[in-house]
């Protein structure tokens, strides 16, 4: 079965917005057994966008449309769809209920633009959309004679994937035939993508049967493997294979096979070992912390830990021997080392990270150039510092300290 | 004029990658006064492209096509192109020959394959490619009696940069009238879209020549303004024109009218009064601290805090009394107003912000639901706290409150 994705907004077809909600439900798709043979995007625009949904209705079994449920006037994939299907447009009761008890529960008398969310496309079924106001629309009919599905999905990101999983997932599933579709992803940190495919290549590239993709981003390496049989054992057993000849290549570089993010791996490591852990960031600037705490549970093991931007922040909540700085500068090996120790003991932690650098554009020197960042772990068994020079601009550096720093928590959970 | 941008390939219909060549495009053409209606991406599947190559030449003046016009049996724009004009393909000798000598000067010796790269679209103009094998095209033609020009670029973003610069950009002014635009994008913080609409549609949609987009996420609403006119003082006239009208209405609602982040704004304000700002986060976990550090200069006014996860650091690093905690739990008023002023008064900063609240999903209870979040800012003048209730997953209302947060210090220094 193949399916089409129209993103819907003329905020899409300007050069500060993209499209993202598709490779969501790409991925979802693919695990249904569904490829993507088209995606469109499409302006707040009733007659492109009419014509989108004939087009799409003609070519594509399944049709996905992002956007446009909103309440106002350019908000058309209601009106299209239904002009394209030459349905009706009628108004439920039960949603304009609730959108008027869900903005008296938060003091707001509902504006009348509102109600054209509470529109259904006669013949759909309205998907409830616990976090937010417009329901989504699920309609399966035929057009032309072929079996077509149809999803009217709000645009924001949580809405859409909230109203995937609970409400299209069982219907596509009750509605379309079952593949087997086995899928690993294997991920590295800070390995140079070249280096990775040089070691990998002659392995996978035996399995003419299995999808590769390598991927490279944000300091992580990232290796796709996907297989389709007629049973899923079949698909699960050739995946597993190939991905497991990787593995003895690329041993405990690897820190991730099933998709796993390193917050994820290194939250698993901690409380599996039941230890703790807190953090002193200089040019990270609570990035690291934010990375950690991005995880629900996440106090289980994550104490706290300071944004110790100023120097005098540095001694007074890390510790950090005022000489110390003075002697070597804020951005140093030993600056670093006694951050990580210093947090290590006022939070009681197993583990303390300390990170100082220079992250970029201004700030750099000849000797402490802008890239240079010290990451340091500091434990019972004592401390190590990794100094590293990283290229590209602020966030990147960023990105790369933390990516480090949450790498060497894991090898030292190992 | 209005322009399609097609974008061929398969890896962009995995979830893994995206189309990004289409926001420079577009950025472009929109400059040369042409407006993107249509995006399309097709896989490397000659019959879909050669449709849709068809249906883009009955509704757009302008189409560019990026991909597919590598050395492969998979890339077939060239093949799909002239399947749709209805043209046939000549091999160009002298593109023949550069290739040869390009693989000549490099050691390889080409492969029968690449022969295919010197292949043109009868009546195209060839484009030269200093950066990669396959050149671009150019076709200014007639279809369907209309007039339409069509680009073929190569997809990797240095070489389609270097073809669209050099070479479409002087050929599509000779072709297509001088517009001149002038934009202005206004920004609002945590106010419902729908009441920014209400408030003012009235007032833009008398401005039937400035083209006005709302666009919210992660708690902001942007108003996208933008004008074509015979002159570029005209275009600039009448987005101000409008502008300040807006801002009128909405008032010091609106935090930026450049296109500036609230994080720039709040980092102009701070510096313009020699004020400086430290935080306590418990439920953000450092994304406040996070977001005021991705700018560069940001120690010039943010002085660093504290994550204060566990309630023993609430005392330990923000003074919070332990028997504050006791008596109304850590997600309290009293408690995120004692944060503030404690790390206010620790790190000796003009403002001291304290966040907490319950992110989720998990850690909810009846009286204190996932989302509720108390948000602090203590200052010389006194401590003002807000209590919100956030809709929406961990990453949302995290985003929120250090929205709230900042517009807070925002307002505070108006």
């Amino acid at each position: 079965m193949n399916a089409e994705i129209i993103a819907v907004g003329s905020e899409l077809l300007t050069p500060y917005r993209q499209d993202t909600n598709s490779l969501y439900l790409t991925e979802q798709l693919n695990e249904l057994g569904v490829e993507v043979r088209f995606k469109c995007i499409v302006g707040d625009d009733r007659e492109g966008l009419t014509a989108a949904a004939k087009l799409a209705m003609k070519r594509s079994d399944v049709i996905v449309f992002s956007g446009g449920l909103g309440p106002t006037e350019d908000d058309l994939t209601r009106e299209s769809v239904a002009d394209a299907l030459g349905l009706p447009l009628q108004r439920d009761s039960q949603i304009l209920a609730k959108l008027e008890e869900r903005f008296a529960k938060r003091g707001y008398k509902m504006s009348p633009n509102n109600m054209k969310q509470a529109d259904v496309i006669a013949s759909a079924a309205a998907l409830p959309n616990p976090l937010g106001t417009a329901p989504g629309q699920f309609i399966a009919g035929k057009y032309d004679g072929q079996e077509r599905l149809l999803m009217l999905l709000p645009g924001p990101p949580h809405e859409l994937r909230g109203i995937f999983e609970n409400e299209c997932i069982p219907r596509l599933r009750a509605r379309i035939p079952v593949r087997h579709i086995a899928t690993r992803t294997l991920k590295m940190a800070l390995i140079p993508e070249s280096q990775v495919d040089a070691r990998v290549a002659p392995i996978y590239k035996t399995y003419t049967d299995v999808e590769t993709t390598i991927l490279a981003g944000a300091g992580e390496i990232q290796l796709h493997l996907r297989c389709r049989k007629e049973s899923q054992s079949e698909a699960e057993a050739r995946v597993e294979e190939l991905a497991e000849k990787i593995e003895d290549e690329l041993g405990d570089a690897i820190f991730s096979r099933k998709g796993e993010t390193m917050e994820q791996i290194v939250s698993f490591l901690l409380q599996m070992r039941g230890m703790t852990l807190a953090v002193a960031e200089s040019c990270t600037g609570g990035m690291l912390a934010e990375r950690i705490t991005s995880l629900s549970g996440s106090s289980r093991y994550f104490l706290g830990g300071a944004v110790v931007y100023s120097n005098e922040l540095k001694t007074q909540f890390a510790n950090v021997p005022k000489a110390l700085i003075d002697q070597h500068g804020a951005v140093s090996r030993e600056v670093g080392a006694a951050m990580a120790e210093g947090i290590r003991k006022r939070c009681l932690a197993s583990y303390g990270i300390g990170i100082t650098g220079v992250a970029g554009p201004t700030g750099g020197s000849e000797q402490k150039p802008v890239g240079l960042v010290y990451i340091a772990l500091a434990g019972e068994e004592g401390t190590q510092v990794v100094e590293r020079n990283f290229v590209g601009d602020r966030q990147r550096v960023r990105q790369f300290s933390t990516l480090q720093a949450l790498e060497m928590v894991r090898r030292a959970l190992l």
